[in-house]
């Protein structure tokens, strides 16, 4: 396929291994755009810094980054509101933890759409929508979703100009080791990602970020290669009961 | 139902007709929280205006400005982009116009949903989320359909904590020169309301947002109380063959 018939793939782009490995597959498969999303979030500058890194890294020259300040004046969430404290006692699927921020993702899914939509008309291309979010073994949130995801697809069909764009969840269904394991098959730059939710200097090591991650890259068998604070003594501790 | 009962509406008020008469509505039958966005609209500050005065109008303490600079961004619409001319030759239903902001409204139901999570988890009350989108003589966009409304509702049924917020199009199946009528029963503020889509000291008379609004006043029987430019001119050709 030439460069002229590839669609473009608008990748949400944290910055954080999930959406590391997305990045991956869209350069493979499609014509990159990535969006990243400032929402306040505590550690923005230190993402901000892996989004720049990852573009940088595949050449991708369309590359948008979105503010929102509506989280932090909403509150709500651990991630926004530094009063509330980010949990470290280990994974539990079977709760909504108090780091999921209200509805995020269709914060994120709205504004790949929208900016797909202006691609579309620019560019004649179609336009797909990738978003790494992980439902397997991921962290609970109602918005990471199988039934979410379909939900959104159908919302976007009848709400947009065309209705053409399509979403996709390449790791949805994936365990996190396996995305582990793909993101090392693409050469995906995983140092140069980040995923803890609360420090920006070393990751802590202790969040639900940082627990599910670091699980992902033993099980895969190889080390993650980004800092952590006290790495020998969470490598003994980081599963909850519930991992 | 006493105040401690009534559940928590929050309106998204851009300022203009259709949300005023919504506004009425919320005041009427529900505890109401306002919310207006700034996306970088050319009359954003004059819209902003009409929002905070028709919510000290009702009293209402619960207020919130979200903005996006997005829009303004990825340009794509005359509503966004000044190099975008806003169309000023009559109202055609039939055709997607380029005042078209795309997906936009979805960024503001999600806003509104995400705001509702966390007064919903503040105050124990049932959320409602209300729009004053209309269908049957709007403007003909994509996300003011009554199937995207039904679309949205199910997503926020399946990507939010609890999913029980509901969202209310009471304007949706109205002729615009009946919302003019059921705002002037509630006592709806109209003058301070705004709708012109480019200009902020009177409005143009000639934009499609314009051309709907007088056209349902004078449909209505009665005289729009805002300022008009030119208003002697507009008021004979105002309608174009399509209206």
């Amino acid at each position: 396929m030439t460069e002229t018939q590839r669609p473009i793939a608008v990748v949400l782009l944290s910055g954080g291994m999930d959406s590391c490995v997305c990045a991956a597959l869209a350069a493979r498969d499609y014509e990159p755009a990535f969006l990243h999303m400032d929402y306040g979030q505590l550690t923005a500058a230190r993402e901000r810094r892996s989004f720049e890194a990852i573009a940088d890294y595949y050449r991708v020259k369309r590359r948008l980054v979105a503010t929102s300040a509506l989280f932090r004046q909403i509150g709500g969430s651990a991630l926004t509101d530094s009063a509330l404290a980010v949990p470290e006692g280990g994974v539990d699927a079977s709760i909504i933890p108090v780091t999921y921020v209200p509805f995020r993702n269709t914060h994120l899914l709205a504004a790949a759409v929208s900016w797909g939509e202006v691609l579309e008309r620019e560019t004649g291309k179609p336009v797909v929508v990738m978003i790494g979010a992980v439902a397997v073994d991921g962290s609970g949130y109602p918005d990471c979703r199988p039934e979410y995801f379909a939900a959104f697809q159908h919302l976007l069909e009848v709400g947009t100009r065309d209705g053409k764009a399509r979403v996709e969840t390449p790791l949805l269904g994936l365990h996190k080791a396996d995305i582990v394991r793909l993101g090392l098959e693409l050469k995906a730059p995983f140092p140069l990602s980040w995923s803890c939710y609360q420090s920006s200097e070393e990751a802590c090591g202790r969040c639900d970020s940082c627990r599910l991650r670091r699980r992902a890259f033993r099980q895969a068998g190889t080390e993650d290669p980004i800092p952590y604070a006290n790495g020998r003594v969470e490598e003994s501790s980081c599963l909850s009961p519930n991992d």
